[in-house]
């Protein structure tokens, strides 16, 4: 018998959220018991032995996959969200979309300097959302000991763009095209 | 030596997300790793040894405790999300704001009938969002066993309206006011 493995679990809704983008639909992988736990177990493991004080996820599919792994650790977890969502004083870091930018914010306490970090997403597409995460935690004096992600889209040069800042990154699959 | 408790760990924004407003904060609970660690366990404790299916959360800080929740109990974990954020077919349920309405929605083959749901978010207020989710639980044929929630705001009555639809409900705290 073969079970299925994290990718198996993925749905793909074609045209959302507009003509054109094939959307890789992570809610029937959480959905499902077994491929949740694999997911959050196997976003851990390359990292199971580091020392780690704080789990940092990005707004919002990073929420879910962030609030288990600092559950599972026992460690503190700390959301970066999109612009006006945080009630506190913030840093913002403005990034490149297609068209125009867009802003992420986390709050200037969250993170001590010389904390240790993982940072967690869903996805790892162009990596603009995650390099401005990562800016965000370095500007706290936060030390990234990784990037932790459930899929990677090669074609958009994500990975390339964290490697080359320094990061660590670890993903479980990939998909060809945008 | 009297550690703190939940409550302690929560912070007040005044005048967030607009004047007169008393914001209870939840990020500097979760930050901390005994804050987050115990918010999750004791949000579970009246719910031990009853049978569950899915967790399901609200978004987007129910995401971050039902994530942990689901994988503490190695469970799937369904989000409910505001209009236009899910991918796939969906259901959606309109409910009242102070000013307007708005929309939540849920994937149309996220919960089987006769699935035995528990459903968390961070804050009980007016109960208007969590009542939306519970209709849109059951529309899908889902048996609620309960709802948890970090904080309740008593004066707005949001516990009465989700116990007279025939909710079990556990909250850690309360705060007075709005």
């Amino acid at each position: 018998m073969t079970r299925k493995s994290v990718k198996d679990y993925i749905r793909t809704i074609v045209d959302f959220p507009h003509e054109g983008i094939m959307f890789r639909d992570v809610t029937t992988l959480f959905a499902d018991p077994r491929g949740f736990r694999m997911t959050i177990d196997q976003m851990l493991h390359p990292f199971a032995g580091e020392e780690i004080d704080k789990v940092v996820g990005l707004e919002a599919r990073g929420f879910i996959i962030g609030g288990a792994i600092a559950h599972q650790l026992t460690l503190g977890f700390v959301p970066i969200r999109k612009k006006g969502k945080l009630p506190g004083a913030t840093l913002s870091q403005a990034y490149q979309l297609e068209y125009g930018e867009a802003v992420m914010e986390i709050h200037d306490d969250a993170i001590q300097p010389g904390e240790r970090v993982l940072v967690v997403d869903d996805l790892l597409a162009t990596g603009g959302t995650a390099a401005a995460g990562i800016r965000l935690i370095e500007r706290l004096g936060g030390e990234i000991v990784g990037c932790s992600f459930i899929i990677d889209l090669p074609e958009l040069g994500g990975r390339k763009v964290l490697e080359d800042m320094g990061m660590d990154v670890h993903v479980l699959c990939e998909f060809d095209g945008a």
